[in-house]
């Protein structure tokens, strides 16, 4: 397992260095990782990358090179260095499970910790869930947009570096991709690749026929050929059909065929009627090539015979939004055992945090079985749902709401109890499904691609009055 | 060293196989890497990501643990098997040293090897080619708009992944970065890491004043207060300047303060003034906060006093563009012994590829030092700079341009030599330092950041005749 403990900022080093000199080594800090929303590309979001958390949190050591290097910078003392050798996570984590569908402002991860190590995880806590919770996303669009059509994540050669690829094509496949073409992520997660041939394959036969007879000789039950590299009319779908009529003869029925350039809707259209009237109904077609969203539902709406899309670049790097905007904010701090709430206060209302140890619900309609409206409250509070519950906007606090006949699940769970593991993460395929589960329990217009309508995340009664007090004093400064 | 061997897309393995099986395996096969640019975000690019690119041919091999997984896939034979356990990389490469400018269309990288083994490297290559070669870009784009101001890098937590964020920070400094907060780069490159206290500090202290006069008391002499946690002029500013005025009566200076929210133009101007007015004409105002190159002209042009600039997110992901569009393309197969250069055909004519194994040079004026054009021509030729020299557009075939008083400088240099790798990575420095020094040998126009002059990389009469002739007969089918 790689040792990513010096994967973080130098300020949280000299944070670190300040509370052990302040003698504050040891206050118990609680911190909430939530995301800000820049549009409606992460409106909702799906949670992912908790078990690479997981296993940053349990590797968590400094080395001895670690420690020489910190040495060097001529900042910190051996007291520090000390306490680095001796470091380890003894915290308690709660997190909502990877595959669940999650909201701006929520708490997606909470750490309560001595300051000294709550301080230090931020940087990686943030840059891995940040990163999969991202991709996931942006796969979970895709997918929607191919309605029921099977996607693939082709991504790897774009991605921003090798982790990109990696954890960018298992974040693609909680988010209901049906395949990689990464080898690497096929092998670490158990998960189908696919993947069958490039131009490149083509252009080093004397032609094109050539090239697809000896494909289809290596792989005569899982024949897919690229069309495209000459011209996919005149000469691809042609030489395809004859190769298949080939393959049939001596017992084998084609896969299909891909397209990787030019015109999808017209192409894909005359290749389906080609293919079709050659006898191959059943043969599929396959697309790439700058594929987002918003392109499959357009070529989809223009009448493209397409049914399977490999999805590369804008997918792997989530191109219209490369970052999610998740944020580590301490919400509270015990001092002598007193639990103090805390609040970042900001100009701008959305970015003043709610404060106080805060557990998360997701409220059900009992006559739907849909989800109506998450609550954030605080951790002490508990609910009788056989009683109306009334629930506050945690911006326009004037806005609020009265439920009947509902039903509540909490949706983080504890993951480190004092720095041990309690929590088994399931398998990539079994969070790939809670994720397609906890979808359709969405009406439709919370996951609309464009100008999707806001789900209520709303604060609880004591939540918003401890909030709305802690804003009054700050006020009176 | 990680062993990224299965970093790879499945068809390259498939393709290997059909190789194998069509007595192919050892017809050594010319790639080019080069990139196309989609605007004038990469018009010009800084190679950045050789020295990975290195370490991972170095490593290649395929470990038990990975036969085993590409065995069940079901899909290969053992005589295959044994190959990979065999396998080794045996070929040349050529490349453009780090930190050079290099321009789109431009051969950056160029594998001669046995199909076998281009073929399987291809999406590892192009995975950190590209994404190095985008930040280190975008670093530049970055530290040009700061003209002159030093620009830090802060981007590890919006990073796509661990990756993203260690070799993100490693292309940045590249780039021009001065700096990074990513503690891990620091220690891997032996670069200068930066960073004091967050909000967090501030918040775990009753009091604003406390948070800094603790911090001071830690870090006299790197004496830097984040100012806007409260509210910046009111309290932030005033604090820093009481516990400034206290650090000066115990013989220290402080540095600065960091502005990280609100208008960072009036906050700065304001900030600025107080800090002159009480005496600290010398502290730096730091910023950080949603920057790139653009809000950083803007801000310049605002007159905001910014000295340093934090640069996270827009960088680290290279937002406006978070890919860069390189692909690997045959440009020549040896079978028997003979070379046959080979063209990718495209309906789009910057598509088309450049046929044949090539060279990459860069033609300076002697009378201005600075760099005319670039010309990509065939491996045998060779100048005489004393003679005048034609050469011509690769798209509009007709546009050519005839040089006198020029020299020559070839760009791309051996890095491994049958396998054997030949060339030593110079420091990040040295590769920082190159890259500023090259970058001096551009006139403005080409840097400008928005609608910048193109640059010529034209084709020399034998390729352009060789291009030339290859589509036409391919237009002949």
């Amino acid at each position: 397992m790689r040792n990513l403990t010096m994967l973080t900022d130098l300020y949280q080093l000299t944070m670190m260095y300040g509370y052990l000199k302040s003698g504050m080594r040891d206050n118990i800090a609680t911190f909430d990782m939530f995301y800000r929303s820049k549009d409606e590309s992460t409106h909702y979001a799906i949670m992912a990358g908790l078990e690479q958390l997981i296993d940053y949190l349990k590797n968590l050591h400094f080395d001895e090179e670690a420690i020489d290097y910190l040495r060097s910078l001529g900042i910190f003392d051996e007291e520090f260095m000390q306490e680095l050798r001796d470091f380890k996570f003894s915290g308690d984590v709660y997190a909502v499970p990877e595959g669940t569908i999650v909201f701006p402002g929520e708490p997606l991860v909470r750490v309560t910790a001595p300051i000294f190590e709550a301080q230090l995880v931020e940087t990686a806590l943030l840059n891995i869930i940040n990163h999969q919770t991202l991709i996931a996303t942006k796969a979970s669009r895709v997918v929607q947009a191919a309605e029921g059509g099977t996607v693939m994540e082709f991504g790897l050669r774009r991605a921003q570096g090798p982790d990109a690829g990696i954890y960018g094509a298992r974040a693609a496949i909680i988010g209901g991709c049906k395949s990689t073409s990464n080898v690497l992520t096929g092998q670490m997660y158990s998960i189908p690749i696919a993947g069958t041939h490039a131009h490149s394959w083509v252009m080093s036969f004397p032609d094109e026929i050539t090239a697809f007879r000896k494909y289809a000789e290596m792989f005569p039950t899982s024949c897919l050929l690229l069309v495209d590299t000459y011209d996919t009319l005149k000469s691809g779908v042609p030489n395809a059909i004859t190769v298949f009529n080939e393959l049939r003869a001596v017992g084998h029925e084609p896969v299909g065929i891909r397209l990787d350039s030019g015109d999808l809707a017209y192409l894909s259209r005359e290749a389906r009627k080609m293919l079709d009237a050659a006898g191959f109904p059943n043969t599929i077609i396959c697309a790439s090539g700058d594929l987002d969203e918003n392109l499959i539902r357009d070529l989809k709406l223009q009448g493209a015979c397409i049914d399977t899309w490999g999805v590369g670049t804008k997918l792997i790097t989530s191109e219209d939004c490369p970052s999610l905007g998740g944020v580590y904010k301490m919400s509270a701090e015990t001092i002598d055992g007193q639990v103090i709430p805390k609040i970042k206060i900001s100009e701008n209302p959305v970015k003043i945090t709610n404060p106080g140890i805060k557990r998360l619900w997701r409220i059900y309609d009992n006559k739907t079985g849909k989800a109506t409206a998450d609550l954030i409250a605080l951790n002490h509070e508990s609910y009788d749902t056989s009683k109306p519950l009334t629930i506050y906007d945690p911006v326009n606090t004037w806005k609020s709401m009265t439920l009947t006949d509902y039903s509540m699940k909490e949706l983080q769970v504890q993951i480190f109890d004092k720095g041990e593991c309690v929590y088994e993460s399931p398998s990539l395929k079994e969070i790939q499904q809670h994720c397609a589960e906890d979808l359709d329990t969405f009406w439709d217009q919370y996951k609309r691609l464009l100008n999707p309508h806001r789900y209520k995340v709303d604060l609880s009664d004591s939540l918003w009055m401890l909030k709305n007090s802690m804003l009054q004093s700050h006020r009176r400064g």
